[in-house]
């Protein structure tokens, strides 16, 4: 191990947040590395993913995983480099999938690695466009969303790696697609890019009205991945029969409170048997882990042939990691969020 | 056509109710039959079904089915036989199920109706456990429900025809069936007769509590019949990839209005993300019409070999059908409810 690999950079759950998190949530801290013992590998982070589900993770309430826990690195996936190596399925300069955090160097053993080839052309779509982003709107909309020839299919965050490849997916089911977007430039994008049928921005005043205007054959299949007002303007929309996979709701996961009433449950419950609609939450790794493979082998070669549209959004170095969670979460962002981790 | 049958007798839809109906939402009317065309069958009403989905047909809202028609027979299936008949297909005798609704005679062209077959031990049995109810409760447990080996099933209604028939389906199965009943004889004929591992008495003050006694291992399937306070006492039970099938909310037919906030809607999405629930409501005949078939040769043996226990709760005369589906909207029947129209 040469010198400069002695010391790490780590962006540490300094605290829990209340609501928005801001940047006093995390601490920056120098840390030495341990040297390795038999079996394990240091990985370098090259990319490290920022994703909406990392806000639920800081938080100690109930989850589908464990809370990051205090005074550890953020947890994240990344993709590595092997900077060195004592375990005997890895050589150093491997490219591996890691969940490795915000932290510029970490210790493995190996059983949470998934190696990614060397020949790849761009390493940090294993973030994206061909992992957990991509693998959920892939098996949410395949598998619950069902998607038939002449539907309409909403989905939010229409320029994120889940809603742009749930829409693109959609079109080739020969769905009408209609997004969701923050702004004039995004909407631009979804509809001349990515191809989308209309996309409706959620800043405008007249949301619900733009939205109804633009699905005037109700909505058969919703992608959910934000909740709240999208949530608010889809639902009196939706079509007998339709289904709703919910992967995920960010506009609510810094809420302290629930909105005042009433209570719609009993509203929403109602329309659910009237009109047989199907809600169903997933976890991609919990639900689908098997069948990654199959995934893959039907997304790669979507992208080769140039049919599936992807765009990072890279910001350069580990301590910008914090701001650009925090942009992220607000829809600063504009396509999948990455930090790219200097050597 | 002889003489007496010149007169028909009907439950005319008066008025629709705000909240709980009531028997000034009927009126009971005397009619003149029609001379049968050819092509047409005379039924008399041997069977009334009396089924709370009734009370949505009463509104003229949203709904899956079109309203029922003021000042006109309130609708309901009917187990009948043919009093006349002009149709080649049908003979004066033979027993049909009909949809003819709340009244003594009926003409039919016969595209409403099914064949029972004239050897039936049990005709008005095509009302309940081989009919509606009975179908209702097999698809929405065996399709959506999916029960599996050693899961907690939660079922209301119990002594119900579809609580009481989804409860036994789940035992087969192997599943732990906690049922919700009114009443310590209800709660006790679902342990004793109908096999359940516990049943919760929503009268009790503690029922809440007592339900979540009864399902230390939490709810892996909730079949949805009621609404109201039961959801709300199994909503924070329901374990991880619990599937809820929803074909009723009996609770709630009558409520004219929303209750008190705070608004639930974002923590029962956030609960169906993160704990990955199924929540999908059915309309038997809709979603699942082609398949009754099936249901029939699964169920009919069961039945003959007494494997699955079948309650009816019948009254007698038509001018009592009023009260008697007041009753059941408000649980004081026990067992399915059938009028017995006399000749």
């Amino acid at each position: 191990m040469s010198k400069q690999q002695t010391q790490n950079h780590a962006w540490l759950l300094a605290s829990r947040p209340t609501g928005e998190p801001t940047k006093e949530n995390f601490r920056f801290v120098e840390q030495v590395i341990p040297e390795l013992n038999e079996g394990e590998v240091l990985l370098r982070t090259v990319y490290l993913s920022l994703d909406p589900y990392m806000r639920g993770r800081m938080d100690d309430g109930e989850s589908y995983a464990p809370p990051a826990e205090l005074d550890k690195p953020m947890v994240g996936g990344t993709v590595c480099q092997v900077a060195a190596s004592k375990h005997a399925d890895y050589q150093q300069g491997d490219w591996v999938l890691g969940q490795s955090g915000w932290q510029q160097y970490a210790v493995s053993d190996g059983s949470d690695l998934v190696k990614l080839g060397n020949d790849l052309p761009h390493p940090s779509w294993a973030l994206g466009i061909l992992g957990m982003p991509g693998f959920t709107a892939y098996m949410g909309l395949m598998n619950i969303g069902q998607p038939k020839e002449g539907e309409t299919l909403v989905v939010a965050a229409a320029t994120g790696p889940v809603g742009a490849t749930v829409g693109q997916l959609g079109k080739m089911k020969g769905c009408r697609v209609v997004g969701v977007a923050g702004g004039e430039e995004k909407c631009r994008y979804a509809i001349e890019t990515l191809g989308f049928d209309a996309c409706v921005d959620h800043h405008s005043s007249d949301f619900a009205g733009q939205l109804a205007a633009a699905c005037s054959a109700g909505i058969d299949i919703y992608y959910e991945n934000v909740g709240g007002k999208v949530f608010d303007a889809v639902f009196p929309l939706l079509n007998t029969a339709a289904r709703v996979p919910v992967c995920g709701l960010v506009s609510g996961y810094s809420s302290r409170d629930l909105p005042d009433g009433p209570d719609r449950t009993p509203m929403i419950m109602a329309a659910i048997l009237k009109r047989r609609i199907r809600v169903q939450g997933f976890i991609i790794f919990q639900d689908y882990g098997d069948r990654y493979p199959e995934f893959l082998s039907a997304m790669k070669p979507l992208i080769e042939d140039k049919k599936i549209h992807y765009r990072e959004h890279v910001i350069e170095g580990l301590e910008n990691a914090p701001q650009a969670f925090i942009d992220m979460l607000n829809g600063k962002n504009f396509g999948k969020t990455v930090i790219k981790v200097p050597e």
